[in-house]
């Protein structure tokens, strides 16, 4: 972009964008992008004591020495672009606090949605405004593996393996599918949305791992669609921050994100409703943002205003909501004996621990004596902590002594984006 | 906004933003914002004579007045924020010259879909990329109209006047349902998108008046969605843009954005496929939209910066591709005479225009000797110019002598956004 696009960019920027040296671990290895093999180095010294380096793209990814380098960048007044929520979600304020104490921008509308313009929105569009609640649908591989299980009737199994085929996966899949990738762009939207700094594993994260496609089912004939959410809540005093598989209403825009799209819905206290959506990864995508923000700091650079354009964010430490106190409707689904008095032991334990239920579906006949039947209920809105004691209060079978329960419940948070 | 949010909005700025005049045409107009009653005036001249007065935000509407102190304003290097959509497709290439030359900004988010990021999309996010199209539903007096029409089985009289009744729509609702409005939007965002400066005299625009509830309904059994769209492309020699009612398939996202919410689908080259959507209209969008403006300014002018926010907007003449020869598929009723032969003819008759069919439906029977059945039919990908002769020639009935058309056709574009 930055070669074929050069005189665009120079008439934009009021200078030209030239690529001065290139950092690598490996010099061996292939590269997309051809650039001159002068410019390629090992040594980050070579680099740093360029002095017409005036801006650092980091897309290297890691948190260790993309960390280090990001942070040697920003000490000597240099601006930095990068797409590394991993690091962003564990340094960010920090970063962003030695950013603007040597008058420095640090940029990063590639670690959140790939191209969507999210990073912008919530930095530049709502700056006079209060973000109230966000959602987002993050990782485009979870989605592409809960849009074929919805779409072919796929079990979770064979869709990633189907997501790995097509290079959406990587062949560990753990930080996409377990929810970490998700948590980190969720850490750093909170950033921008809630003036927030939070540790990540403070959140509740939950992937898609092991999501069944019966459950997947039993939504769609409620008129929902399962989707890997991410929820977050400005309640004041406290922020709720969540990263989970939810059942949400079919006819929503958010349940209409299939494939490896992203999207991300922000409710502003003055804005109202705003719902962005587009590719959330790929090198071109990610390449439009990077570039979106180097521009934007080389031409603050020219008009000799550096650090002009990220130093209004302003994050601090804030507080979470304890996860027991979270507050939505739940589809439970409970694989019991088909038995008479099931369903009204069920409805009994819930609402002896204050949960009401607003549908109860009994799924078809099992097939065998042996075999159970699955009993799917959700419920009005309840305290997480409610749900929770009801659901162990069945497992146990504490209720008249009576083990009718065949398997593991499933619970999933249904939210309405 | 600025009143209730000024600490935060001191702070990203690096200085207070005051409300130092506000001019006004009728001093005992009764407002909804409360200010400083010795702040109002009538007269330009004691605006323009304060220098405190560093930017100026026009939101009193119209092109003339409103263009004169808009210029009068940047021509004294005043920086400015508009929501004058009309202003901007009228003289936006001019205005924004002007800007340049005297280090001023000229920034208008709330000019297009309301709250809605979408100018700063455009102008910085795929700033260092290509757009090749464009859609949007860009008004959300029609949108209402034509979802109320889907849901309620309305008639367009009395969609419209629910609209009127909701406030949604003026008691003159022309520029509103005859398209014009949206044209405006189109006009802007082609500014931005494709760097054109056009006529909006020059555009394709066809309202939603008199779209009859049938035309709803067939498209529906159809599998689509009538909604008004606005419709750019970039053909590299010629620019197309369009603003009609346009049928599109139900399950894209845009077809899901109901009542009287805005979007905006951007397709680049480099991005891909972006959404975005949210409130077109209303009070406190727009502010959100306009205090992001004067944040940006504000904070260019603390930075002695002036100028460099909207500096890089290109903007030159740019030839739009004749009528005829713009390409889509196309929906096509004709209320004709209960006899046999008649869809032979019709066929016939789109055939000899080179108009490929896709499919062809008849409606239920008619209920009396002269009443009419209504033929719809769908079209492959075809010209504008032999899908209006075909119809041309089916009208005059010319096609043996035969008059079996009973009253004038309907036809309507088919996107897929």
């Amino acid at each position: 972009m930055l070669a074929g696009e050069a005189a665009r960019l120079t008439a934009r920027v009021g200078a030209p964008i030239e690529v001065r040296r290139v950092l690598v671990r490996d010099l061996a290895k292939k590269r997309v992008a051809a650039c001159d093999a002068s410019l390629v180095t090992t040594d980050p010294d070579v680099v740093f004591s360029d002095p017409d380096v005036e801006v650092v793209v980091e897309v290297m990814g890691g948190e260790g020495l993309a960390g280090d380098l990001v942070e040697r960048a920003l000490s000597s007044g240099r601006s930095v672009v990068t797409a590394n929520k991993a690091l962003l979600a564990a340094r960010g304020q920090s970063l962003l606090a030695i950013a603007a104490e040597h008058r420095a921008d640090l940029a990063f509308e590639a670690a959140v949605g790939g191209g969507i313009p999210v990073v912008r929105a919530l930095r530049d569009q709502l700056a006079g405004d209060r973000v109230e609640r966000l959602y987002g649908i993050l990782n485009g591989t979870s989605n592409y593996i809960l849009s074929q299980m919805a779409e072919q009737r796929w079990s979770f199994e064979d869709a990633l393996r189907s997501a790995q085929d097509k290079g959406y996966a990587e062949a560990d899949p753990a930080l996409d599918v377990g929810g970490g990738d998700a948590a980190h762009k969720l850490v750093v939207l909170a950033m921008l949305a809630f003036g927030a700094q939070v540790d990540p594993s403070d959140l509740v994260v939950e992937g898609i791992v092991g999501l069944e496609a019966t459950d997947v089912e039993h939504a769609a004939r409620l008129g929902y669609v399962v989707k890997h959410l991410v929820v977050g809540r400005d309640h004041g005093d406290a922020l709720e921050l969540r990263v989970h598989p939810t059942l949400i209403p079919r006819l929503s825009l958010m349940a209409n994100v299939s494939g490896v799209l992203n999207a991300v819905k922000i409710e502003g206290r003055a804005l109202g409703p705003c719902f962005l959506s587009g590719r959330g990864a790929g090198d071109m995508p990610t390449a439009v943002s990077v570039v979106a923000d180097l521009i934007d700091i080389a031409r603050s650079i020219v008009a000799n205003a550096a650090g002009i354009v990220t130093r209004s964010i302003a994050v601090t430490k804030r507080p979470l909501r304890p996860v027991g106190l979270s507050e939505s409707r739940w589809y439970l689904r409970f694989p019991v004996a088909d038995r008479p008095g099931v369903i009204g032991k069920l409805a009994a334990a819930l609402g002896d621990a204050g949960v009401s239920i607003e549908q109860i579906v009994q799924g078809p006949p099992p097939s065998g004596p042996e075999a159970s039947v699955d009993v799917v209920l959700t419920t009005r809105i309840a305290r997480e902590e409610a749900v929770r004691r009801a659901i162990a209060t069945i497992e146990l079978g504490a209720i008249e002594g009576a083990t009718f329960v065949k398997r593991s419940p499933r619970a999933l948070r249904i939210e309405d984006p």
